[in-house]
């Protein structure tokens, strides 16, 4: 069973900034990237989603920086699903260099709602996709 | 008659990478904060636009990067309209040291397109939008 | 004693994502040029800095998503900065909109650390700065 | 010979924007990855080159936006060189959905432009980056 979900990437001068390594923001846009694609891989559509009027937004976001990461380096982010609720769920999610599990680089506890997107207000997490962020938590 | 209009900003780290200097995409945002704050000065409402099935997208960009922009430097877009046309209009915008002329650090001619927000197709600009682009212009 | 700072912005399609809002990666961008204009203000020079191989790095930030911000809005963001210690200092930031107090969009606590930039090892902040912190904390 | 490469990607909502469709600055970061993933793989070694006070940086960019990209879409990246001067080169870059060459979504004439970090002034590509950028093109 699928309980840890690795996404790789590599470092782009669009992500560093003046001080030479990864600017702090751009942390949790890496972040995003693995939520979504795991979210794929498990069969959730977040396009559909979106057409019924549901988005799954960040409530909350603790990030530790430890590590820069620098340009052209290449990274593994490690994700889990540690919690699911009636209306949120929360992730998990390490930065490490590519490979390696040494030295965490970045971690953080991310809480994501679900909500209307015409109202922005929370909702239940649609059933189907409730059992798939159980299976895989 | 206003036929040119400035727009200061100031340089931070989310805008430079790793060579110390502003990313080179970065400068298209400036560029796109000087249309938004002209085009509300002059009346022109985006969020109606939006609301009316109506947007306006870059088409077409040309760009001639000159002289890098640093970090906390202070900068002034100039902007002009150099054309409208019916379902389209131009831009003509420059970046400069904030209250210098001497030096051109970037500029750009930007086409804007008139679309139905639901199709991305082209669509006329809204008679009262293209009145005030003319007036400007 | 200026022991608060508040910064206005305006949202742009720049800062926006498909769901309508701001993204939620850009609110700490927003939280930074508060926190760089800031320390502009109280004579705190971060280029001086850099050039004299220091910087300020985000340490840890934790954020919290109350209200989505949207296209074209006027915010406020208001800072103070809760804690200062030798090689590090913390920031309360929250955001408004512009010229209301009565709902928070989205609040951050942001620790500051000081860096040396060739190594990323942290070293004490330089008194002269220390003292202007203290002095507005 | 290589005389084209093809980098894919997939849209997430950190390059959308509240149109609903990807952000037109962030074209420029999906085609720099492109170069940067291709110069890599040709042997040219980014990080290097910095760290011998040269850096590759956009001199010129025109671009169109024909079809927009959607949030989530897989896309490609078709890149050729088209010119190597002494100091300057050229790519052709264009963007099309993942495995299909029927539409452009977005196509850009780059010129990458060799310069000495210090003084951002122009130099001479170093010989050996050239050879390989006019052995691909």
């Amino acid at each position: 069973m699928l309980t840890e979900f690795i996404w790789p990437l590599r470092v782009y001068y669009e992500d560093t900034d003046a001080g030479g390594v990864v600017y702090h923001a751009n942390y949790l846009k890496y972040f995003e990237r693995a939520r979504s694609e795991w979210l794929e891989k498990i069969g959730v559509d977040q396009t559909q989603l979106l057409a019924n009027n549901t988005v799954f937004a960040v409530q909350k976001a603790d990030i530790e920086y430890l590590k820069p990461a620098r340009l052209h380096e290449e990274l593994d982010i490690v994700s889990s699903i540690t919690q699911v609720r009636g209306a949120s769920f929360n992730f998990e999610q390490k930065l490490y260099r590519h490979k390696e599990r040494q030295q965490t680089l970045c971690k953080a506890n991310i809480q994501i709602v679900c909500l209307k997107l015409d109202s922005f207000t929370p909702c239940r997490i649609p059933a189907a996709v409730k059992e798939e962020l159980q299976r895989v938590s």
